[in-house]
């Protein structure tokens, strides 16, 4: 009986509408059934969360699993902080955050990263465009959980000293922080470049980086056009630049949904996993056949 | 994979609560999975929309439908324009538009009206009542693209005119608008005869349409008594009245659920169908076996 | 055809999310389809449930059935009235009422007390605590339906006598009210002590009943630490204490749960069912195996 109980995925959002993007990811991950719940607030968290943990045996409750995710990753980290706190004892539900697909995106690009850097990105020199937004911010964190020389770039020099500050507190890490205006000179030297900015916002015209004898990859999340980098195309995928190897939006996004699938099938292997941006990592990592076969 | 895909139907509703008809309708027509959501404002579909054709690949993307409905038509065409605009490139998925059940009512209604005229309505004389209310317009519609002679009536003359008016403008058709208080008139030389007024209001006693030389079909779309018109029942079916042919709401009915489903049907066939009144009224006259047997 | 329908349970609560509870359950107990539906008020129930009546054949509408919960049991009541007056002539679909678990909880608890006393309750003194809650109203109601001589005990006299009488008025049963700080008298003589009080409140100490004679069996739904009766386990369940058979609230919960799933699936036997707490208690009586093998 425990075996045959269906896969029951419950998402959660903090928009009126329940993500369709996150529902039909889901349901090609292979949740059986999902239970969409839009508007949600922190304080409405617990009752739907003790409704998943007592409904089921706990042997059967890996078969029951949570997905936050909403625009706003703000909101959705409180949505996701309520849902950890209605946990108590063995009583308990997975759990995937991906608000505004930002650990899965974040993932995505870190991994190709890390395949062009030949498998490690321990001590490599990388900057991080748009470091404050959601998807920067992650990308920032795990560069600097896998001992990348990180500089934390934004238009405001103090929101970047901030995002500096806050990951030395939060993981020890020494990451260097610096305004848009002072690209050039943090360019120097510099292997990899991730630009994390917002959508139709260009962040480095093509003098920049063209000739850079330091760079070997460069990759932009920014799908609407002014792309973010000047001279990466949406859709380029390993292609070759020079010497540079260039991954543009649509070139990560075919990792990052494998990556959003495998995390929810994850879900579903035991009750008790949180899955955020470095499980997500680890998920993306461990992926088979390897993601990456880089063309040129 | 791309055959494995399951057929997600996305129902965007204007009503605080996706309508139940419209949901068991999908189920029964075979959509896999359904994603309700209530509540739509046209500036939120654009999200919802990119989220369906952004997840799955081009060649699977037929799986991905959406059906637009709801109680109010008027809102419901604005939720379809947003739906529309979504699209862009070979970037879409088809679409069934169904407001208030119009476009498939209205399409039995036709079809019914034309079956009983020998297969064609091309010149044949007709009277639709009530034409201005959202199954009525799209009656006349359809009637005007058939080639039929089409008097357009309503309680308020200027509403008939405008009508008329905006028929002219889209179509080219000359109807010929009518007040209610002028249909005894209207009638004579008429082969048929269609009430499709609110729910609960006689449109036509019986002694102005008995002993009509001309008169061949009557259908009357209001299932709520006291029925539009006198001496036709709900359940008639192709009931013969003297030298008429009559249709009740539930006749029609079953007609129209045949359409219904087979639309959904439809929309899983390839990704860049946008189904309204006239690609509805299409997909009825395909179904096989015929579904009209008169009963008399 | 008509054995291929899927079964679908339409879900209505009054709360803004429709409970996951429920939900899981409803998924557990076989229903093939949910439709959740939140926020629900009563003047928008009769459209969806008409959805419901209209969109399968008579033969078929066994697998459309609707589930009404929610916190509120009164708003929920509502709810229910609604839906029962949208129905006419053969056109229903069945439902099942269990606001805030109430129906299937109090069913499990007299299905408790009723075994331990060897299969009737017929003149079996039984005190109440709680019983102007959801919960414990129900447990009254069910004891005085099956003969028992029932005490309803409220923190409040007025409220538990206003209780005795709308029991007379509405079932002509004599039930003795008492007010909670009378306790001690009234528990002379009794066999069966039900405590239905507010989650985390202390309804009896451990003084009052140790030692009573009388006493064979003690029930307490509240799993809320502290517990309703000192001395009584969450876990128990038909638990030896002395002289006296123990419940906690998750021994009930398990036979509750399968009362809540046995009702769903009763619910897919016929189109015209209406389950309320005297027919939940029913399907709970016919459950096989049984479903109570004491352990002490």
């Amino acid at each position: 009986m425990a075996d045959s109980k269906q896969r029951i995925l419950i998402q959660l959002d903090s928009s009126p509408h329940a993500s369709v993007f996150d529902a039909v990811t889901a349901i090609d991950a292979g949740a059986d059934r999902l239970l969409q719940y839009g508007g949600i607030e922190p304080d409405q968290v617990r009752e739907l969360i003790h409704g998943a943990m007592f409904t089921r045996g706990l042997d059967e409750l890996k078969n029951t699993a949570v997905f936050v995710g909403g625009p706003s990753v703000e909101a959705s980290e409180r949505i996701l902080e309520a849902v950890k706190h209605s946990f108590f004892g063995p009583f308990r539900v997975s759990v995937l955050f991906d608000a505004n697909g930002a650990n899965t995106t974040a993932s995505a690009a870190v991994l190709a990263a890390e395949r062009e850097c030949g498998g490690s990105l321990k001590d490599v020199p990388v900057a991080v465009m748009g470091a404050t937004g959601p998807v920067g911010h992650r990308v920032a964190r795990l560069l600097c959980g896998l001992g990348a020389r990180v500089a934390v770039g934004s238009r405001s020099r103090d929101r970047a000293a901030a995002l500096a500050e806050s990951l030395d507190q939060t993981l020890g890490a020494r990451a260097e922080p610096f305004a848009a205006d002072d690209l050039a000179q943090v360019l120097g030297g510099r292997a990899v470049v991730i630009a994390a900015g917002a959508a139709g916002v260009r962040l480095m015209p093509r003098d920049l980086w063209r000739g850079l004898e330091s760079l070997k990859v460069i990759i932009d999340l920014n799908a609407v056009p002014p792309l973010g980098v000047e001279g990466v195309e949406a859709t380029d995928k390993s292609t070759s630049k020079g010497n540079v190897k260039a991954w543009g939006a649509l070139g990560v996004g075919g990792l990052k949904m494998k990556i959003h699938k495998r995390s929810i099938q994850e879900l579903f292997t035991s009750n008790d996993k949180v899955l955020d941006v470095e499980q997500v990592l680890e998920i993306g990592r461990r992926l088979e056949p390897p993601p990456l076969i880089p063309r040129s």
